[in-house]
């Protein structure tokens, strides 16, 4: 018994620490915490294997606390072990030294200037995080992606998930769990903590031990059903999952713990204490429950517990080199008659350039969601040096951002692709990795609305908007949230993946369905920021992106004819230069027309944005999909029917000059 | 056997029309058609109760087409039953008369002047469709929401949902799925479609038709395991599900069909076609073959199909009155002390309000995953007289807004309610609402980054981007795809719920965690596109939004003090009036300072967007969340942290004054 007693021991000191930390703060969970101290405490201080004063070593064990709100606890731990964390004085020093965390530092929960967050942030310091969590049912999808970075660094570490009952509502996690089971990642241990109450009342039975153990296994598991507070339990069940991840005749193990709520402390026990912290004579109650508890269990730490050594690093050097230009790359892959036609739709464009910088580069994994053959990833899938790093992740957008955003913690360079439209499902998990601190490489393909007959349930059209918001704050790093790149042509998307590839922040590329013609060649370099003047005016200015520059410059002739000289601007990254775009807009005495196909808040809003707050008196006609698309049988057709046609903008372009 | 050889006759005429259909066309994907022909001839001829000619009849009997590229397999058997569409001339003409569906109109399948549309579309003239599909996985929780609003109403109807092995990784299916249990949803027909094959490649294993079955049975669904191309088996596991509808002692019925992908012409069948339409040589030979399955099968309509006679419709009066002002509803709630102080949080207001709207009406209902605490809508819950209207869709907001979507095509009016931030998880699903025609009423709590303790994984920060660009385009009726509102205060909040309620189009409403002070009373009134003036200055125009308006009220009498004298409009609704605007910022020599706690792109800039296209010389400065937030004690810190504190409002003002 004296494991267990020692357990108990931990877990109750631990639990204490727990209602202490939120007390001084006056939020928190600590029910959920108390719940998870037995879990935590014989992975932290026996089956984990990593080093306290360096919880960054590739080579540890990671711990994923996919219920974010329980993070008290693990700060209670990282403060008795001493973890490190780095020196926080303030917003603009995160790349400080590393510290160990005390129970001072544990005090200061939730407060404005402490990096102990109210949900785990490695952004803010603690390299013991790989993701924030938080929003609920994205940890486990994360933990695969650290296993798949493993699995290519040949790392053997395991990867410990804790899952709420509540949040396994959420449908991720059961995408997580195909995942797992797809690509035999059995160095993750999903660990469900069936604590039986949610915030707002018990869980419904779908969500209960029983029904977990049913739904895991008819995945595939190996389900270990233990009391979540007996440390024997939980202990052999870890060593179980151990011992199968590197049995090929094992099933994979995953454990259902059933734990008591507010374990502990009778007063928090059940329903209504989700998200209260116990304060005054509450706090002091609970805390005196603890003590007995303490006594009653006979807890004591008479055994010394000890984790096993961390296992070896392996850093192979991993190829890193410069991506090809565009023509090279065709010719290299035997795909000269490319360049001899010089049309080539940007989603195809995209398929060469992910295949060069595949090659250019080892840590690069493509991942894609069942449309290879439509995003173009196909080309990287297909190639025999290559697939071993494409990701088949399935109809299942959630867990493929979270997965890249834990490859991308786990120090890979991740390239997901499918429709934008469908990139929409993982908006969460993608505003996760910003706040991770992790870049995202996001190319959504079938941007705007000429992508034709798929109709509008295919197309992304306030997906600008939405991205172009990151880009309008700076992430930890100084780096805007999100860089928008919409691309014109093929040179234009391959310049712009070489760009995101080398760009430490996060990236959405946006392709087209549609063939398009060249615009540039291996003259013109392309950067995020950047942007392109295509012909040179003096009328009007008319700033455009993806399959509008093409339309502007159908629209030319037509001006031309009538005597205005317009300037085209193809801007293909938000946010962009926006003084030197000021000094156009002015040297076209302030008028600017701005195209885009999908709707608005997007790329003209962007440029209204920078001109109105220059001061000086600008138009800004902006034409963008007003209204509902639908099926068409090409391009053409549904531009005219949006009014995007190059007729409405000769017209709009005329009006601007009153022509 | 003369109904299999029935039903293999209709099935097969029903698979080459859908050749000839996607071969017109030259797109589409006529083998998951194929896939599905038995099943869509044994429902539509037999099961399904329901008038051709009136196929929006409110008892009838419903189909929902998840795997919405399926469709014209459906199209097929419309155009042979002469199921109605409306006439559809142009865009602006989608309400007129309903005609029957014919070959002919099936074959302009995908045309930009055809309502027969890439994917299935109510919004476009069908209105045998309830929810726009195409965007995978959405379809079994939108049918949830339809058995949901036929409960209300005492329907007896069955809804059948068909959804694809490959989608079935979508984690929102098993969302919806633990819905279906929750909520004994047992009209409910869930029929996997177990073709084997998604786009890219066979499916995984984990959605093979025997981990399905096993999957559906471990969430506790009595699952009949048939071969899709049996008729006799198909029916039978269809009566069967219609008996237990009705059986309190059975468990819900789902099937798992095994079919085969491009059934009948084994030119098609397997992987490599979907999302392709075979023509030319390539049509004739695959319509040859199913001719010969049909001489092979022995093919012939030897007995006459019928289906059972539609079930009476119940419609019950449903009360609907005008909801009472703010104060009379906290009088009678018992409420008053609300009044008294003067002080109370939007997301509290918003509890008050959801429980007044729901006594006003009958058809309202209440949904919300499981933060009712937090958002308000415990309230409504918690009211014996309303309790029965509230739906706890626990953690899974994906299910949540596709089973609003489903209540609103039911003629029920849903109100949904989560944090913001949680929203973002069903954006995808949000968009479909929009292009489905259906309204939504979206309550995001906890909105901006006021929220305090809890960190930025609770914030919704991009949220009035995302949803205002849908304010930039126009829906079906000619209403912005969505309103955004943010009220600054509790009579604010109980204004824009009432015109929420009474707007036939969707709105995002914005509520706040910090208690914040009345700022209105019983005389205003609040309108989508209104704003309100609450300081007449003269030196600069503050437009501000929710927590804002009070820091720009904080920031007047220190501008005071510097003599500076400022206006400020709340601008509680996005979109708004423009001119208006204009013409206020004109009156303040065009110098605007906005103000909002989320992430840019969204109020400041529609407010520049408006400036700038008139042409006039405006500065908008735009003061917005810059860098990412972090936990604080409350929202006087965060602001402080991410320099919007009023001293950040009081500098920007004098600055732009020159001050």
């Amino acid at each position: 018994m004296s494991f267990d007693s020692t357990i108990h021991d931990k877990a109750i000191q631990l639990t204490k620490l727990t209602y202490e930390i939120t007390g001084a703060a006056g939020s928190g969970h600590p029910s959920s915490g108390a719940s998870l101290a037995h879990l935590v405490s014989v992975l932290l201080y026996q089956q984990m294997r990593f080093e306290p004063m360096n919880p960054g070593h590739p080579a540890s064990d990671r711990l994923v606390l996919s219920e974010g709100h329980a993070v008290p606890v693990l700060y209670a731990a990282m403060a008795d072990l001493g973890i490190a964390y780095r020196r926080f004085d303030g917003p603009d020093d995160a790349e400080g030294t590393l510290k160990p965390m005390t129970h001072e530092l544990a005090r200061t929960l939730r407060a404005i200037d402490s990096p102990v967050d109210g949900h785990p942030n490695p952004a803010l310091g603690f390299p013991f995080f790989d993701a924030a969590t938080g929003s609920l049912g994205q940890g486990l999808s994360v933990a695969a992606g650290l296993a798949l970075a493993a699995r290519m660094d040949g790392l053997g570490k395991r990867i410990y998930c804790l899952i709420g009952d509540g949040e396994s509502r959420e449908g991720q996690v059961w995408e997580a769990v195909d995942f797992l089971i797809d690509h035999g990642l059995k160095a993750v241990c999903p660990v469900f903590n069936a604590n039986r109450f949610a915030q707002s009342e018990a869980v419904s039975v779908q969500q209960s031990a029983d029904v977990l153990v049913a739904k895991l296994e008819a995945a595939g598991f190996d389900v270990r059903d233990v009391d979540g507070h007996a440390p024997e339990a939980v202990a052999g069940a870890f060593s179980a999952h151990a011992q199968a991840q590197h049995n090929p005749d094992a099933a994979p193990v995953a454990l259902v713990a059933r734990t008591v709520k507010g374990w502990g402390a009778q007063s928090q026990h059940g329903n209504g204490h989700h998200g209260t912290a116990p304060t005054g004579e509450a706090l002091e109650a609970a805390l005196a429950e603890l003590d007995a508890k303490h006594k009653q269990l006979g807890a004591t730490a008479d055994v010394k517990l000890q984790r096993d050594l961390l296992p070896p690093e392996k850093p192979g050097p991993v190829k890193r080199e410069q991506m090809p230009a565009f023509d090279e790359a065709c010719r290299s892959f035997g795909q000269e008659e490319v360049l001899a036609k010089g049309v080539l739709a940007t989603r195809k464009a995209y398929g060469i350039s992910l295949r060069a910088l595949g090659h250019a580069r080892g840590d690069v994994a493509a991942l894609d969601a069942d449309v290879s053959g439509s995003t173009g990833s196909a080309s990287f899938k297909k190639d025999p040096e290559l697939t071993g790093r494409f990701i088949e992740c399935r109809i299942a957008e959630q867990n493929m951002v979270s997965a890249a955003l834990g490859m991308a913690a786990g120090g890979k360079l991740p390239v997901v692709s499918t429709f934008g439209k469908f990139l929409t499902r993982a908006y969460d998990q993608v505003e996760m990795a910003v706040l991770s601190g992790q870049p995202l490489r996001l190319v959504g393909s079938h941007a705007g609305c000429t992508l034709g007959p798929d109709g509008p349930s295919q197309m992304a059209l306030p997906d600008v908007a939405w991205f172009r918001s990151f880009g309008t704050m700076r992430d930890h790093r100084g780096h805007p949230g999100f860089y928008v790149c919409t691309p014109a042509d093929a040179w234009a998307t391959h310049g712009l993946v070489a760009a995101m590839a080398d760009h430490p922040g996060s990236v959405y590329l946006r392709t087209m369905r549609p063939e398009t013609e060249f615009l540039y060649g291996p003259g013109t370099t392309f950067t995020l920021g950047g942007h392109e003047v295509l012909n040179q005016g003096r009328d009007l200015l008319i700033v455009a992106q993806g399959y509008m520059v093409h339309q502007a410059n159908a629209a030319l002739e037509a001006l031309d004819a009538q005597g205005v000289d317009a300037t085209i601007v193809d801007l293909y990254s938000l946010p962009f230069d926006e003084e030197a775009l000021a000094d156009l807009a002015n040297d076209h005495d302030g008028r600017v027309l701005t195209l885009e196909d999908n709707y608005g808040g997007g790329m003209g809003s962007a440029v209204a944005d920078a001109l109105a707050a220059t001061g000086d008196g600008f138009t800004v006609k902006q034409m963008h999909v007003e209204r509902l698309p639908k099926s068409g049988a090409d391009a053409d057709d549904i531009l005219a029917y949006v009014g995007l046609s190059v007729d409405d903008v000769v017209r709009e372009a005329l009006g601007m000059l009153e022509l």
